[in-house]
């Protein structure tokens, strides 16, 4: 008898590798060589977990380990209630549901909008993993180009409607953003709104940068604000950045929308419960005075603005000073920056140290795309980010002198 | 301009509500009222939580809680490799994936082998779970029926070959098995494997509960042990009740199989990584002397041995006398026991207890199937077990006589 053979599913091959994190193995080997990477790569911040969460996990008393309630620990639905009641928002703890981290609120969100075949609209660049999320449920992310040149501004309502097809189900967007720092402003906001009330669609608001803002005069809107959209609105947000504790996996679906819920409740339930001592201290870090967050902010202020000045001496380079979160875009004078970053892990260093950079490209899904630029992450000291800054200064010349020798 | 309206998807219709909790608001009010509810409804052991597991909580000493390698913390991914060598295997680190709880290693088996319209094979009565996680994925689990009637004896190789279709991806078994409480022999593990071999298919191996196994006769087979089958092998685990351990959310999936390992090391990038604290945990779990879990087994086997002397007792119920896990499914004298169960927990006490049980028919996706079963997890002490059969006795007795005068 002919035996079949074992097959793969095609979603599997939709998911892309993170762009974050494909020249790992590059820096793995930079540093076998001796050479300290600075690592602008990746949105860990270096921010000190704050003490109550830390607390949190050490003060842990139980006996058992038991599993929790799937749509989180009462406390800390009501802590995080509380948190956007504090902006003027009126939500309930059932209108929240504690997820694993903001990955699975996006996931949980897409789920309960898209079937397979139905697509997504999503301003690009964008968070790679977004093509991820929708893959593994075989629903699309149907890009919004938009461009460095003209600082990454949102194309206007007549345009984005042309991405609008019967298999739309949603936008997404996350403000301030990742990667390039934009904070959506009013008009833009209501242009989202306009788009989902003529088309029917859902607006997922990804809000886990939302005090990262470093500008007086740049005013954050959350979908929350938006009165009478209420139904259209799913919020997605995560502890990780907030309150630096991306190693909890702690984020939440806030929504008044009920039929949603419902669904987000039932993927909850298949999936048991969120980690539950991630919990309690997600729960101490919503309880703590919100003055917590000024330093922090006033550091990524200057880290921001040493970047900035950094990257303005470089000749050839481009970038949109970022209004939020802790990501800037730049354009290099190089063709390829992804080759231009291995150049920096496997060819070169100064003073034995180098920088490692994400590749522009992996947040651009139009082919040919972002394919010169690099996404910067300031999670770094300041002297460090003014080292980096120097280092690429170098970089640039010496591969782009290797480039025209060659 | 005319609105579109928003809608929901149709995969959330898909996905059941957990047969296991949705008795739990009339077990609330009952307690409101002054009762104790015992609860044999849910897979939550009361045994407490090894030391190591909670040290590794309250001794965690980092400054900043961040995000681990998405695979897993390499510690871990060791422990749990020689976890596996330990019975023989030759487990390596790189053919391990660390996941969020087993309920993630089922949903990342499922979305490497499955797309849209594909079909997984399980052996029914099965765990409710196994077809939210299909449904997630637009998938759907096509049940091998099995009946208490032959002790859940599963059916021959032509049978079983009758519902293997050209959509059919997989076969998915769990041993022991909840809800049965099967351990299935060698001669079965042959079945599945020549059926997978066959015709192509993965067999995912839920092996959570390869622990728990009461009599010296009973031998388990892991999908480990099946020689040159190893590309086919997909097992899936978690530290949830081997440890008990339920809200750290800690699983695993170990396959051979390269081409699956990356599909799961992408959906494992794009989720970024599993809780770091609760890593910790589990890697001191796996690090404890095998011993540990000898006292475990024998409560266990004291429980099983009470629960089935006390139902024996019971006119009109029967049931397969469980070989492992901490579950038994049981025949009730009754039509519905869906009804039953709510009876027990709205319109019935004795001494101001009762007892909460799952309704047999959510394990079962066939129709009419399994409606005047229920299973009971025996995952109390022996007196409270006891008790509960008492109660239940007194219930059912109850609940017929006003039925037959109703």
């Amino acid at each position: 008898m002919e035996q079949k053979r074992l097959t793969l599913s095609l979603r599997g091959g939709e998911v892309p590798l993170s762009p974050i994190r494909k020249l790992t193995p590059l820096a793995d080997e930079a540093k076998q060589r001796g050479i300290l990477v600075h690592h602008l790569n990746i949105g860990q911040p270096d921010i000190r977990t704050p003490q109550p969460v830390l607390d949190a996990y050490r003060n842990f008393s139980a006996d058992v380990l038991a599993y929790g309630p799937s749509l989180g620990i009462p406390s800390l639905r009501e802590s995080i209630a509380c948190y956007h009641q504090r902006y003027g928002h009126a939500v309930q703890p059932r209108d929240v549901a504690v997820t694993v981290g903001g990955s699975e609120a996006i996931f949980f969100a897409l789920s309960a909008v898209c079937d397979p075949g139905d697509e997504i609209l999503v301003r690009e660049p964008f968070y790679a993993n977004y093509i991820a999320f929708a893959a593994m449920i075989s629903a699309r992310v149907v890009p919004i180009p938009s461009s460095l040149d003209n600082g990454f501004a949102l194309p206007s309502h007549d345009e984005i409607a042309r991405y609008i097809t019967p298999r739309t189900k949603a936008i997404l967007y996350i403000s301030p953003e990742n990667p390039t720092g934009i904070v959506y402003d009013r008009q833009e906001m209501d242009t989202l709104r306009e788009l989902c009330e003529r088309f029917g669609l859902y607006l997922i608001s990804d809000e886990v940068y939302r005090e990262f803002i470093y500008d007086d005069h740049v005013k954050f809107t959350s979908v929350l604000d938006l009165k009478g959209f209420e139904q259209h609105a799913i919020l997605v947000d995560s502890i990780s950045k907030r309150f630096s504790s991306c190693g909890a996996r702690i984020g939440s679906i806030v929504t008044y929308n009920r039929g949603v819920m419902e669904l987000v409740d039932k993927f909850a339930q298949a999936r048991l419960c969120p980690p539950v001592v991630g919990q309690l201290a997600a729960d101490a870090a919503y309880r703590m005075d919100p003055s917590y967050f000024m330093p922090i902010r006033d550091e990524y202020r200057r880290r921001r603005d040493t970047l900035v000045a950094g990257l303005t001496d470089i000749p050839g380079v481009s970038f949109h000073v970022p209004e939020g979160a802790f990501y800037l875009m730049a354009r290099l004078p190089v063709p390829d920056a992804e080759d231009f970053c291995r150049f920096l892990l496997a060819d070169f260093s100064m003073e034995g140290k180098t920088v490692m950079l994400t590749p522009g490209a992996g947040f651009y899904s139009t082919p040919g795309s972002g394919r010169d630029e690099v996404r910067i992450a300031y999670v770094l000291e300041c002297p460090k980010i003014v080292e980096s800054t120097q280092i690429l200064a170098r970089a640039l010349a010496r591969y782009n002198e290797k480039r025209t020798k060659g």
